[in-house]
């Protein structure tokens, strides 16, 4: 358990986060189109929250590398040329014989119903480079993806245990959608089972939900803590948060004055939630400068925006 | 062994052609990009042989059904819908939990590299509703798509053996890619040990090459012959087409005057063939027609334009 003042030593290592996990292309219809799919034009991003999270981490001040899995193919050649112009170290990317992980969604005014075309993201293996990097690291962050199929899953399953053994902080995205899943298996139940494994969970009501059925937000809390969680952060959305390390529950209200682009307002949270661990804040500070960098990035558009300094962060939400 | 001057029997069925195999998107970039994959507009398109196929012998004037798979998602919708705008019969499609497959081809001067994500349309199974079709079909067509992935191939190799069985002419296009076969397997092989279960090929060069290795079109021809083909129409771009029944060997020169756009123009033979035979011409006339049938399509751009009808083709290129 972790109390709440308590600063996390994380040791003296060369790299702060280390992201693992999915680094593919989005392909977003260009108008919005509500369920005709007559829409023709699209237009391709880079994306995936693990690239979205260093790329973050950065530019709020702190060092960052990503391990994933991309294509030898084209989109997975321009993927490292975008990661490469912002300056981030590639070196972790594995090429596969496989084709570059895409998403198709079709912008709406309801609900977007992305199609998934997975392919190279989970050949991720583990490796004496990926062994390097855990040890060279303070922090490790991966999300539902790289679990969700095999061979990546048992790869993680390794991150884990070596990040573990090697006093990493671990922080867990439970993003689960059994979308993303592997056909015909219970993703649920394999999510629950990985929680007690890891330090730091950040579920929003709808990841609750999709895991454990309707419930109030605090009675969800209470099911991810007796699953064996640490330190469980769950998002409400414009109703701001709830927290809880199994002892003391706290409730922090949505700092956004201005949301222009809900989009990667999680990974800003995380963003800003580990920078500031890194720069020595206790938890409950962290906490506190992880909602204001996700307020920050919710007057922009787009998943990754120009982040400033942690500290201009700070000063700006005078925290 | 077929004589080139018989007119093939197909009985008396209620549809002509069966074409099977697969159904996908196309996501083609608005701008040509030569390596850097810096273009970011894509445009979908509605794709796959069988489906233009069958489009093409409706318009030449004869009847046609499609058997694919496409996913339960937004892109199998709108396919479903391109097909029954334009009259098609859209019944032996079958809606599986996959996603639609996809093709993205970013557009090059040099040789465009496909990128591609299959999923749905080798998911096609066999049914009694597939058994039913073949019965009441003249002819079945399929390429080397669906036989490239279980389980789509073993549902083929059922499609074969009761094609033969009810006396239905099979043509197969050995469009041989080791970038459609499933990783690992030796897909040329495989595409070998069929063609002495099906009727007419129609490879091209490189099909050819990839099958076989690089020989001279003659030698090409031959290597066929001995695998046991009936009949081998190989193509040679501007040059033409040689074509052996194993007795005789006859080149046809190419028709084409104004060349636009090749894309299609395999399938555009294909159909005017079909078209031929069941409208009682011979294999000879059949043979003409279906390059007469191609050289009209060179001249528009597209893979499938408004064909006029069979009769009126033969009048235009005095056959």
């Amino acid at each position: 358990m972790f109390e709440l003042d308590d600063i996390i030593p994380l040791g003296d290592k060369p790299n702060d986060l280390l992201a693992v996990g999915e680094l593919l292309i989005d392909m977003i219809s260009n108008e919005y189109d509500d369920g005709s799919f007559e829409c023709d034009g699209y237009t391709k991003f880079s994306g995936g929250a693990p690239s979205n999270i260093a790329m973050n981490v950065n530019r709020l001040g702190i060092r960052s590398e990503i391990v994933s899995a991309v294509g030898n193919d084209g989109f997975g050649t321009y993927l490292l040329r975008r990661l490469q112009q912002e300056d981030m170290d590639t070196k972790g990317i594995q090429r596969v014989d496989a084709s570059t992980s895409l998403v198709v969604v079709t912008k709406s005014r309801t609900t977007p119903i992305p199609i998934f075309y997975r392919d190279a993201d989970y050949q991720m293996t583990f490796d004496a480079s990926l062994e390097q990097r855990i040890a060279n690291s303070k922090i490790v962050h991966f999300s539902c993806w790289p679990i969700s199929r095999t061979p990546a899953r048992h790869t993680l399953e390794r991150v884990i245990e070596e990040a573990r053994s090697q006093g990493l902080l671990i922080g867990f995205d439970p993003n689960y959608h059994p979308m993303i899943w592997q056909r015909g298996e219970d993703g649920a139940q394999y999510v629950k089972s990985i929680i007690s494994k890891v330090d730091v969970i950040k579920p929003s009501e709808d990841d609750a939900e999709r895991l454990f059925g309707k419930d109030e937000p605090v009675k969800q809390l209470e099911k991810f803590l007796e699953l064996g969680a640490k330190l469980v952060i769950m998002t409400l959305g414009k109703d701001g948060a709830i927290v809880s390390n199994g002892k003391e529950t706290l409730s922090f209200d949505s700092l956004a004055t201005e949301i222009v682009d809900t989009t990667g307002a999680g990974d800003a949270f995380w963003s800003g939630f580990y920078a500031a661990l890194i720069k020595g804040h206790s938890i409950r500070e962290a906490l506190h400068l992880g909602f204001a960098v996700s307020a920050y990035k919710l007057r922009f558009t787009g998943a990754v925006v120009h982040l400033p300094r942690l500290d201009v962060i700070k000063e700006q939400f005078s925290l």
